[in-house]
């Protein structure tokens, strides 16, 4: 907020004091009611707006992905069911849905695809979570390279896949069950890792615990870790890290 | 219990019911006050004896090792004190002591070592644990190989150890902090892995919480977890493989 | 990986080094899209094929049993549905199913039962786990032993068969709730016990963590514990110590 | 409270309305300042005064102990320290102390111990806080039985002395670890069985909470539970079940 | 087990060493396949047999109900749901269902009702869980008061009701969200208290954790705790309590 | 319970010992089989009646709604089903039913609304239990402000809205996965700040537990926490303090 | 912050721009290197200042009442040690400490104590947490009552005091083990009341865990709950709630 | 590894397979017996070695000092004690201590310092750990702005220090108590936030659960958690995620 620079038109008189204080007050979001979109955070980062789906009636997710279509946003919907997706459509035929991982997209102006990050999974129950966090990275314009079903019981199927997974500005390591794929993998790169515990497992796995507590407890350096099932938290991560990556690739410092 | 021997004892007028059903009562083992000697566990194993020294007075341990030196047992005594042995060797000058393991040993008839088991450890912190699992192996008739500090953090370092790990019969696998040493193991190897957490580490490792639950829901096959710090448990259960995997070399079935 | 005598092909000219690299690179696993087959652990173990059903689709397990059963490859499927069985009989008639314990089994040359591992419940709520260990142990060429619903609140019900379970080479000891029995049971034979808890129960069990807990803590010796309901686990564990105890008794050492 | 006599005697004029309000207010105990003493409880249950003196300073204690002291009650203090007993016995030189369960009594008038109540404990470490347990069954006037270091892992032990649990009118089973002990003796005796987990053990047992999961759990029946290292509850409940047992047998129903 | 005579018997010829074995072994339980049906039970403790229903098949509830009418035995079932009740009516008709408790009864000779145990509820969403305990306890031959919804949040409720609970030989307190009616009631009487937690409640309450954990801290003396929504667990140990109490009335000590 | 007036009556001859004894006990609730209606609770606080629906038929519910309309009261139904609400609205048509929040209401006389209390949450899934509160509050007499979807995560939306915020007598923040509304909102304002967590999250949220800790662990000064989801608990309490803060203004102290 | 009324002043010359964004930055807070005092919170509140002691060096806890003295502000230190004390007298001779509690005052214009906030507790061992919270309150300008000793296992007690708790403007009600005593006082007032957990018991009261639950579940209205041992935050919206209650005796509204 | 290079080389008699095979296997670590030092780590990622000390004696630190020394490298310790320093400079005077952090730092060959990373800390008790990440990032090349004491209760002071923190290319945010301040800061910033939740506070903060729990429920975008007081952790992922940021800033893409 350009403080100065408003109160400075206040001084010369080009600006009321009233109008200076809406303007203060304006802040860039919108009430529909029901929610409060925030313009504010395109603006903020470059990159697009996302609704968080669940438990929001299929009506709810189309007014919020209609309100931002008329900004000419691009939109993102995680934890969408198939029923919202079909609402959706009707009104903006050009969304997109894929349903294992419950991703909307609704894409005005695609975002060129930059740096590459690296989604690697320790099982195939793993996926879903994981094309939640591929798709969102990729939606904020990053490459992303799958490499999956590479867990430690098999630890050689890895290794064959270390080059591709060595060529990420950063690697999101998914895993459920004993949750050990991020630490070794962290121990074999030099970028950032992003761990991203899934619930899959049974018993002692209490929901992901297990998983979480072993990315949380890794003795190999560089690890971030996020929310249980949380595919969007890391994808929106490593497509933050990712540009940092790239941003000073094409422009000097 | 043959009890149809003894039974047949009876009729042939041999044994007296009085004197048959004292027999049937007196187990074997020996009431000394605040302890009951098991002597049985040596016939029905063919191993030595134990004595958990943890919250027994110094004259409380020497008086069960006496007992059983009485009886040219072998003795191990876990998680005992430098106190205790102190005291202990007073009265049994051939008794010994590995102070970072609390491990007592009083050998008066050393079993033969035979076989091979082998103790590996994540970190050099989780020693001690390995050392009570290793020297307990030991105690037991067991040949132990030791490769310490290879752990997954940097992969490598156990990938030039797997030589020595795969001429075991079995392996303890000994971690703290993550726990996924034993689960990356089993994956590289065809034998049984007992998965021995330690609490070593901080934070949300839970006094050792995190590495077990790693363990439990390992991917990997071929793996049986004990209790967290329990490098007794892991050594006992070691011994057993051994033997059963020892034993049919030497006799035929 | 004989890596001394590849290098020796390569030196002497009988393999170039292009194919010697692809030689090291090509790792014996398959991949088919959603899922790296594991060729190389049948390879490894002697064993069979494994493959965890859960939260795949009938077609996916088709597809993975089909690529198997090319291979002449004995499979087994864990936690399969009736579904899944249904539709994998169209494809492989000879393929067999276990509705309580969720078994698949297809069989191509069936492997020569040997030993002896028991498996005992403490209840007859624990039977389908049991039942998942008991077959598994069974694929992998395991003789076994069922001695069911013998838990610790009526004990004489268990020491009535002590005489099975001491004919056995390791011990399979199954139990929800409390989940005493592995304790008692290792105190009165002295083989290997693998302990597997079972989620059945209410209130306080926590879904078997209670039953986890007293099987990690017991103080009897020679116990390995699996995760929660993890017949699999236990059964593939007993199978190796199995084959180790009789692997001995056929070749001399 | 006999509300209808004291109405009664006001209504006759031979109690004052303020008289009877204070009557009905001056409950049974007595302020002095930092606690409020409930000479109450020994009217209502016959048994004595207890102090726990926990966090108390050793002059509260022997201030309680001198209040109760001076009503002829006897007086029972649990968790007590040395330097608490040594303030106290200048004062009333007749108190005694049990070191290792904490146990403070002071007797006046003792009273007649009938009955039986039988303590049991899975292992040594558990006989301060089944100490605990019998010194205050015994202060309420219980005869006990101890039975030590009977824990199911060497479960011939136990059946040995089942005479002398069957005899009790209830039984006291104290256990660490696993704590499996109460189910065990449940299920082989016909009385009540008071549930007693201790803190002993290491690891996953979590301060006592693997023990108390286990009895909670207990599949035998007639088994109730009391806290973590809760002698004294247990053993209060021993003494009241017990005279419930031995009240008929005096007095004719 | 009365062996000396057994052995007499033996000594004298009358039984051949092969039949006392035979009588010695042929523990008092009955083999059906899927379960052991325990007669032993009702010898020992007077009282009739108990089938837990929850996990069995109608089919193999019936057999077992079938199997113990044969005997002559009442039997009472928990945790049966009316698919099970329906079945079995087919074959017994004179099995009883109460719905709201899940509990099934078949009696052949009524045991004679006497003494008494009260039932109290914190809320009328407890009764189901109290209505187990009441019919468990009716079931082995007590007199039972209900008094429901008495709950410590309106104490002057309890308050009125406490001439009823004072009357019993022992009180079942069943609560469920803070559970801390069995406190309160404990420090108002004079006789055991049984505490029952329910998985009444919601939020921080974790399916009766929360009651549990009150119950096991509980300040007032004279209480032991069962298993959360365990009304069986707490009716049995309500009739062994009043059964202690009730014996000694009939028959002179 | 002015029971000297009570016992100068009787003095008086003006009230028999019996009628003061009856009077002595008929506390003011009715009894109506499976439950004790509170008449009391309405004297009391001078607010109207409430039921608890969950875990009640439909007949129940109706019930007490038709005894505690008899009576004129106000009554207020929480956790009530569409179900609940046709059957009673049968019986009783002006009652009302919120579906989202599961509030019925039965107005006879409506209190007159005063002060200000205010609700805000920190997402749109956390409305329903928002609503809840805000819907007790406005029954007990208090006039709301609703400020939804203010959450940390895009704070500007809160502080655009403080000002509403601090109109008010009290504040109910209302929050679910990371919960940190109420400790912000408590650091702006100098009212009390009641904080409600919601279940709503996944993953490492463990059914609201994650926010409910958030809030227990606040460093920002007056706030009071309630259990997860329990939007009624909150809307009552602020209504209580909003009555405080009223009355005064109301009548001179 | 009045906003407009500054922008005015810019409109109007009277104020420069960069002294007006000077003063929109110059927020109420002074920063002394290692701690930001926030001046500010005194002026929004009326209150006084606090200094959270634990943690900080004495020199760090002088240096900070040092600072605040300098602004004639009172100050409250929490969590205090006897050595902070020792140094910050030397400095400031007016300072006065209470030990068991670990509150430090200074004083320099005392607040008129009005109102009346009553402070219960279950028994006399959370008399120190007790004490922080009534010092805290009183040190807010609160006339404390204190009832100690009540708890509910001798509810008897309680009842003798309802008079003094009932005059309050709310309660704080302080318990450690079992932690019933909130939801029974909160069941006899009509005030809020706020429910403060101690660490007080042993065993499964897990710190405090247990009786924090208990007050989250309980079933009486108007209640919330504080973090455990958390004297000062139970204080501190007493106060509020106090001053809330008094404000408009005082002025009209 | 450049395998096919190697292969050549032996394809071309350069090489022996022998020294090829040796050259394969001498993996870039040495060993000196109680710990394998990774020579490699440094090697990989250009940064310098790091030595956990806590858990080793002093003589163990000084040795893999000394051996790191010997390969002129930048070494960093971390959870150092006085101790260990005291023992270490004397071998190695120029070695540097930072006591609240218990860092150690010996370096020979400083890295320029790039970038900007921020460490805020919500308190002055999370200072400690704060330093250690902030020590952590310097080592390893990194300009660190700090940022201390702007916790959410007076959110305030975070607002007036954002400029500091939107310079910076990724942040570490260090809170205990609640831990909200990463999910705050994380809302008002577009790179990266690192959030290391610290074990301060009391009570149901659960020795740092609960701001760890905060922190992966946090609703903003672009956070990775690390473990409770990891700060080493938490300042290594800073400098990885700097260095991508300025890597491209000044060598062309």
């Amino acid at each position: 907020m350009d403080i100065e620079a408003l109160l400075q038109e206040v001084c010369d008189g080009s600006l009321s004091p009233e109008a200076a204080a809406e303007r203060l007050k304006r802040l860039p979001y919108e009430d529909i009611g029901f929610a409060k979109l925030d313009h504010h955070r395109a603006l903020r980062s470059g990159f697009g707006e996302v609704v968080y789906c669940s438990g929001k009636t299929a009506g709810q997710v189309c007014a919020i992905f209609e309100r931002f279509a008329a900004q000419d946003s691009n939109v993102l919907g995680t934890r969408a069911t198939a029923r919202q997706y079909e609402e959706a459509q009707k009104l903006l035929p050009a969304i997109e849905y894929h349903a294992p991982s419950g991703i909307l997209t609704y894409i005005t102006k695609p975002l060129p695809q930059k740096g590459l990050a690296a989604v690697c999974t320790g099982g195939t129950s793993d996926i879903p979570v994981a094309e939640e966090a591929a798709r969102t990275a990729e939606f904020f314009g990053t490459n992303v390279e799958r490499v999956f079903d590479v867990g430690v019981a098999g630890i050689h199927r890895l290794f064959d896949q270390l080059g591709r997974l060595r060529a990420a500005n950063c690697i999101i390591a998914v895993a459920g069950m004993e949750g050990a794929l991020p630490g070794v993998v962290a121990g074999l790169v030099d970028c950032p890792v992003i761990a991203l515990p899934t619930s899959v497992g049974y018993g002692a796995n209490f929901g992901g615990l297990s998983a979480l507590l072993t990315m949380l407890n890794s003795c190999a350096e560089g690890i971030g870790v996020v929310n249980i099932d949380n595919g969007f938290g890391a994808g929106y991560l490593a497509a933050q890290i990712n540009r940092l990556a790239m941003r000073g690739r094409e422009e000097p410092a």
